[in-house]
């Protein structure tokens, strides 16, 4: 390390590398072999009240799941506009910018919010102390939080709070200059580097399960901010529904990687050492760590 | 901090954000001010021979900056290929996959390659030593190197060699899994959250300037690697010129913030005390923090 200017930090990054070390040996196996060996018990059921199932205008069907956990209130007040049927009355994707989010909301910003939606909520930017079962990962983070995983949601502490971290997929509430703002009527998600500087001052409440692709791959609002100012760019969010309040035979089923094989899985991604990768890494961002997915069987 | 597993990273963290904290005081500037008010000097020019100017079917343009200084051979080969022809005669995007890259080439992986072209160029990896300039950061990475900036780019290094980060819109090389081939006739795209894993695995030879919505924005392959294995979902590459092989006055011109002013904007976006912003982050990701860019007069 040859670098005087931050010498205290090369010898934190030589510690950590020394901590991560060990995680992968030479014979690791690839990531996908660690999905792929994963037992049923290391695959965790998605709740059916915290999947969403929205489609928007031409067939694009997105999946999400919802946080209650990191953002309660918020969460109740999205499950209270579903109730309501608000989102497909009033909400299309009114923005597109590259490398940053997809946004939907009301675009006029005039549509009257039910009334047992809470204004304010204040308890999605973060939780008090560390997450239920977090699992720190061994490496340093740029945005100064010590990450890892809790519950098969990526986290993010500093020891006094929790937050969810800004990463590709990351489901967010648009809210005005005022901190407090946001009630879960627009919405946003991360596509591109993610934005962890938004971490703790924009409120999230879930991911993307499934159907990223649906939004990532829209065309870029050529407005400031990439917003599609002109009316007929938007698009509509035709349905919003709640899997749980689907026959049980209709709700789509999901399961989150959690446990021994998560870890296992960080470790690997971190060390790559199977075919193509030359260079073990040492560490990777929590961004790239997003726990894995998948369906499960339909109910029958 | 209450992280009883990595204590010695969390008094890390600690001392990164003592050392990032005094970068931006109270009434810091907004990032975008610190780019409005950075003087001439703190603009660089780009090299019209760097300058690589694609257009794929469909008025898809994209401008390029090649970067000779940590991938000689492949930007040699790169140019060579460009003299030839050889781009528009062979190369189509064959591959959009989500969250990753976009990536075009020979299809048939069949064309003859000019003679002049490097066959396996083992230099653009990485490059020996620090990078000259190099200004680093003060914050840790999660891949374990120094991360900063030098020449206008972002870099990374371990003091024993350095090399460009896997960030989005910068342009790799696509190899087999020997790890020297690759000759730059097969180029991706970084689109999504950057994938460092490929730090050093896969040769870095540039990045995007300008009209990367083209790549990022193009439909997803729904085949294995988001491949577009049907000939006809895949969009041709009609012509590849340097901007040094135009007539001056039809040069595309572009400039890249360096110098104090360039670590200024870094601090600032890594510190955010501007409207909106209530908590700062101390820190940020080197792919936050590409190098911004603008358009300079065109030449009388």
């Amino acid at each position: 390390m040859k670098h005087p200017i931050v010498p205290a930090l090369a010898a934190c990054l030589t510690a950590a590398a020394a901590i991560a070390q060990p995680a992968a040996p030479a014979a690791a196996p690839s990531p996908g072999e660690v999905i792929a060996a994963a037992p049923a018990a290391d695959w965790q059921a998605i709740p059916a009240a915290d999947i969403l199932l929205l489609e928007f205008a031409g067939n694009r069907r997105v999946v999400l799941q919802l946080a209650p956990a990191f953002a309660p209130t918020h969460v109740a007040n999205i499950r209270a506009l579903v109730k309501d049927g608000w989102f497909p009355r009033h909400a299309q994707i009114v923005r597109v910018q590259e490398n940053y989010v997809v946004q939907w909301g009301d675009p006029t910003e005039k549509a009257p919010i039910p009334a047992a939606i809470v204004a304010r909520p204040a308890d999605g930017y973060e939780q008090p102390g560390k997450p239920a079962g977090f699992a720190a990962l061994p490496w340093p983070d740029a945005y100064g939080a010590v990450v890892g995983h809790a519950g098969g949601w990526p986290a993010a502490t500093d020891g006094q709070a929790h937050w969810l971290p800004h990463c590709p997929g990351m489901l967010g509430v648009g809210r005005n200059m005022a901190p407090d703002t946001g009630t879960g009527a627009e919405l946003y998600v991360v596509i591109g580097h993610g934005p962890r500087h938004l971490d703790r001052n924009i409120a999230l409440v879930g991911r993307v399960l499934e159907g990223i692709e649906h939004l990532s791959a829209l065309p870029r609002g050529t407005a400031a901010l990439g917003m599609y100012d002109r009316p007929e760019q938007r698009i509509p969010l035709v349905s919003a529904r709640l899997a749980a309040d689907l026959p049980p035979a209709e709700q789509p089923r999901f399961q989150v990687l959690v446990g021994e094989s998560l870890a296992t899985w960080a470790g690997v991604r971190a060390n790559r050492r199977d075919a193509f990768f030359n260079r073990p890494a040492g560490g990777a961002d929590i961004c790239n760590l997003m726990p894995p997915l998948r369906r499960a069987p339909q109910a029958k």
